[in-house]
């Protein structure tokens, strides 16, 4: 059943409750918000679209946080405070009032966990699938921001969490037939670790003080490890040394990778992880560590960065690896 | 012919050229910007989705134009200073290099004339149709926004430029049966001018320090002028009378409006004017007026804001006028 609601109503039932002050009830034409002061304001868009970045019968709730937590991933990647976002939400022809209920539950969920008020948006309709496209603000104090470009020579290279949960968690929705022998093999909680971390990223915004504090460079890793370390070192202009005997692995991603070592691929180069990747100076290793064991945020130390062009990765073993472009592009 | 770029290509090709130092070349996660001192921070966003709110055979330069010049009027509105913009761009499946080089030379025109650098972005596939979402950044000195909300019982209400004519030039576009009659009656250069105010919308941006100097409300005017003049009347808690007579019509608007006298209609409550609607208080209206001549932008006084509910609509006559709901939702 498809009801009808105005954009008008459906803001006011479903929407306005989320907004924070600077939201002025979102019936402004704008968000108004006064900045901390001697602070840089950080801002960064994501677009999500059905069928692309999301199953379009996912529920309604993780889509919608999936598309707060992608962008509070960037956020927490430079450092910054959380302040608010915007939400431009493009609605196809079959959406009904419970999906949106659904929907706003699940927005409304994110901003009390990460208390990341909504502060304004637009609401049209579309003849394609449901297209959202999130900009989230942020602060930091002036001259703090961790920037993608600050790998220097020397700094170790560390990642949070663990990587590839979320690649290995889409081939299992994805069922292909190349992939039936490992799927099956795998226990059920496995399964539904890695189908939850597809679903649901943990942004490591716990990380936000001690990557300002200690980091030379960070990025989130969205787009799979090797691609995005790779880019991150380029525009740094610097090189990498990078262990992946060290890959920190979910046990459910070593047990797949039991079953079917070409995973490793999937692993390394598979979208969707949002861990950070951050560098850090030789003489900060062991504060930045305290501060990551304090915040409950794994983190560990994969390779060690150098003069040059390019990431050299190697196994355990001392083999070295070699995945291509080592990229998942949505694009 | 569609050319393959990869994202990362595509951003260097067309959209770092166009970004300002806070877009930080567009190779990190995020755009950083510092606040002037004493301002406030003020954002809006608009998506626009290809055939519901342009058609997708527009040039591609004009669709880039229009997404920023909506969320400029919505800055010019609020008496804001334009400070730059978020894009995220879903592109569907048969976009071409020619299509995205005129776009984003559409975008590179906008970004130099109104001095409003692209900060950052996101660049995804779609198989829908093409979808924009901007996110604009403006700053006004502290406490001097001019609210959606501000309306006081006796402002005189102006609005900028004309109404109806986008709302026409869409008629003209559309060319429905039964507005065949004037469609043939009109000069081919009313034509043009209709077409061109649908397809280019004109922020009034030189009224922004005349706003914050002597409005009390402020609100632009995308859904059509009695919607959302009645909506700023709602939220301010007043009501208004307004003299029809006193509308300003463009010569092309007067033009078809005098074969079909029924196209008030659409002109009342047609969408896409971008014209500024502004309550100023009567003791500020001379100061008012001589400020938007300095800035070259016609204001016409229609009505007075009162105590009460509701907008009363009269035609020069003193007839009353009822356009029901009143508003273009392209919801």
């Amino acid at each position: 059943m498809t009801t009808r609601l105005s954009e008008d109503d459906l803001i006011a039932r479903y929407f306005a409750p989320l907004a924070g002050p600077g939201g002025l009830g979102l019936y402004d034409d704008v968000a108004v918000m006064t900045p901390p002061e001697d602070a840089e304001l950080v801002l960064t868009v994501d677009a999500l679209v059905g069928g692309v970045h999301f199953f379009t019968d996912d529920p309604p709730d993780a889509i919608a946080r999936k598309s707060l937590r992608v962008n509070l991933s960037d956020l927490a990647a430079k450092g910054a405070e959380p302040a608010g976002f915007l939400l431009a939400l493009a609605l196809p022809p079959d959406w009904t009032d419970d999906w949106l209920a659904a929907f706003a539950r699940g927005l409304g969920d994110d901003v009390a966990a990460f208390r990341f008020p909504l502060l304004g948006g637009d609401t049209v309709r579309t003849p394609g699938p449901l297209t959202l496209s999130v900009t989230a603000l942020g602060f930091v104090p002036e001259g703090d921001m961790v920037p993608r470009t600050g790998v220097e020579p020397g700094d170790r290279i560390y990642v949070s969490g663990t990587i590839g949960d979320a690649a290995l968690g889409l081939a299992l929705r994805l069922g292909k037939p190349e992939d039936a022998g490992w799927i099956a093999g795998l226990p059920r909680e496995a399964a539904d670790f890695l189908r939850s971390r597809y679903l649901e990223p943990q942004p490591r915004l716990g990380l936000r003080k001690v990557l300002r504090a200690y980091a030379n460079g960070g990025m989130d890793v969205s787009d799979g490890l090797v691609g995005d370390l790779s880019k991150m070192l380029r525009v740094s202009d610097c090189a990498a040394d990078v262990d992946f005997g060290r890959l920190p692995l979910s046990p459910a991603a070593r047990d797949a990778l039991a079953h079917a070592p070409h995973l490793l691929r999937t692993i390394a180069t598979g979208g969707d992880d949002y861990e950070i990747i951050a560098s850090v100076p030789e003489r900060q290793c062991a504060a930045f560590e305290a501060g990551a064991r304090a915040a409950g945020i794994a983190v560990t130390q994969i390779g060690v960065a150098r003069e040059g062009r390019g990431l050299a990765l190697h196994d355990a073993n001392d083999a070295p690896l070699d995945f291509g472009k080592g990229s998942f592009s949505h694009f």
